[in-house]
């Protein structure tokens, strides 16, 4: 065994000298470097914008979405779709521990854990499809996949099902931005907040503000509106199409006695929603971006257009503590326990 | 006449709904409506991005560029590059300004202004190109453009060249954006330091740091690196690859003490440079991205992928006072306005 880079450029084949999230093409060979570890999988959590595009472009058909996981695997080395440049993560136990990280981690061979890098970057063998729930964008698999030393992780709590911690840690970046970002007294509107993310959020949000600010949540219908309701997680509901930028702007505002928001936090998993995302910010305001499929000039030029002066983040699914942090949320609101263990436990 | 829209929906052709920068086709129809401002073009500043990917789409071919231009134009009702996103702005005299406006703005006919809106957004009709200055991106044209009542501008100053006045108010979102950004102290990573956004940036974070900070200019060569010295924009000068981050990343350590950088800014043109701004700097620190060519997802997985606490923001072309901040800094320092006047003015 030798020592590869803590990055993994030692994995990448094209193009020479890049990061493995960026290059074409990675290196799956299972056997491992001193300082890598090979899990062995479970599970795949197909990031949900990359599920959608592979959904439609299949016509949801089932079979020909793995056919395409496993193109794209065999080509790629990893799971990182062409078309939105997103992965996901992954569940498995761990199988071999690289010599030179033994002693320095929390982690022992058996273990069951939960990747915390996108698998866009994760060296990934399949060998097999089980199964495909396109409702909750899983896969199941038998396959191999490696840990680089910078990579992250997270052991799966004693007090979760599996499949309910991964769907909470996939988006775990999300709460925990929110919790580093909302200040009390803060209008807050959450764009998608129907979703995984969107529900973590508005409820992060809600806490963060306390008795004084507002926290506004976008639905796109009226079924998902009532829905969000009876939640509680959100102070105000509002029904908008988030492709009508105009729609959400003036919805927003009837929501919040005619004054734009400080915050806007995009939650959405579809194109084309930037607008709706600035334009109801005021001057000075922070629109934070977690859809991957937001595009970075439509939101530069966009701001740019209208002349917003509003501080617009690129979501970073890493911050410190992250995992605890989406952990704790569910431990600490019985509702959305509820909600996801209806939806993710099988 | 009739009141469109503030923000431009009106013209909107496809699809329906969407405002001026996202749409596919808005309308050229140079009729102006009473909240609007007709400007007889005199140049267009092609966006730095967008203006590349034209040159390598016709090999550096001129007659080329001008017909791939004017089919854009004829086909989108405005110069947004279908592959970058991209416009750029343009310089002209106000022909006529919409009964709603006439007593709110600071303008008269005649007035020669710049758009401080992107083109990606604002309706053109180029009916002649009179000529292409591909090293500085500009276009010369007989045409009319359409302002709209979000628009913004800036009278073109007296002590100033127009041409060099364009070139500065062209980027002068990012000395305005450093300003607010970059504190006492601060260490700050400038990529693309040789470029004209770069060296703004450099002047300003310089200026903003003060006496315990430094600046460190990244250039691609030595020619570039001796250059960037020449000016004493930056306290340190390093030659890196901007697409090998491994590369990026030693080399700036190599400049601050072994340290990584609380702030990186990237000014370059070019795409699969996110990992180069995002490595440098320590968790906490704040990656920030003019780069027109950045990648959303690139940089969202990849912070993520290295495990990087990072605040990455989306460059905005637009904070107050931007236009008066740029070209304050071409009064303040002789070395800029040097440069600029030998590179913009023909």
């Amino acid at each position: 065994m030798k020592k590869g880079n803590r990055y993994g450029t030692h994995r990448v084949i094209e193009p020479i000298g890049a990061l493995p999230q960026p290059a074409v093409k990675i290196s799956n060979d299972m056997e491992i470097y001193n300082n890598e570890i090979l899990i062995d999988v479970d599970y795949l959590n197909i990031d949900s914008a990359s599920f959608t595009q592979l959904e439609q472009e299949a016509n949801g058909n089932i079979e020909k979405i793995k056919k395409r996981i496993l193109e794209i695997v065999n080509k790629r080395g990893k799971m990182q779709n062409p078309i939105t440049g997103s992965g996901g993560m992954l569940i498995g136990k761990i199988e071999q521990i690289g010599e030179d990280l033994r002693d320095k981690i929390d982690l022992k061979v058996g273990d069951k854990v939960a990747s915390l890098v996108s698998l866009s970057l994760t060296p990934l063998r399949i060998d097999k499809i089980l199964n495909v729930f396109p409702e909750i964008d899983r896969v199941d698999i038998e396959g191999k996949a490696i840990l680089f030393e910078s990579g992250i992780y997270a052991k799966i709590p004693e007090d979760m099902e599996d499949t309910l911690a991964l769907a909470i840690l996939d988006v775990a970046g999300a709460p925990a931005q929110i919790k580093k970002l909302v200040k009390s007294g803060n209008s807050v509107l959450i764009l998608g907040a129907t979703g995984k993310s969107g529900l973590m959020c508005s409820y992060m949000a809600k806490k963060m503000i306390g008795k004084m600010g507002k926290v506004i949540g976008q639905a796109r219908n009226k079924e998902r509106a009532n829905y969000l309701k009876s939640t509680n997680l959100c102070h105000e509901v509002i029904i908008a199409d988030v492709l009508k930028p105009i729609n959400v702007l003036e919805e927003t505002l009837k929501a919040n006695e005619d004054k734009e928001v400080d915050i806007s936090i995009n939650c959405l998993s579809i194109p084309n929603t930037e607008m709706s995302s600035i334009l109801p910010v005021r001057d000075g305001g922070i629109v934070y971006f977690f859809s991957m499929a937001t595009s970075f000039t439509k939101a530069a030029l966009g701001a740019e257009g209208v002349g917003k002066d509003v501080t617009m983040i690129i979501g970073n699914g890493y911050t410190k503590g992250h995992a605890q942090i989406a952990l704790d949320v569910l431990r600490e609101s019985q509702t959305l326990r509820k909600i996801f263990e209806e939806k993710y436990i099988k």
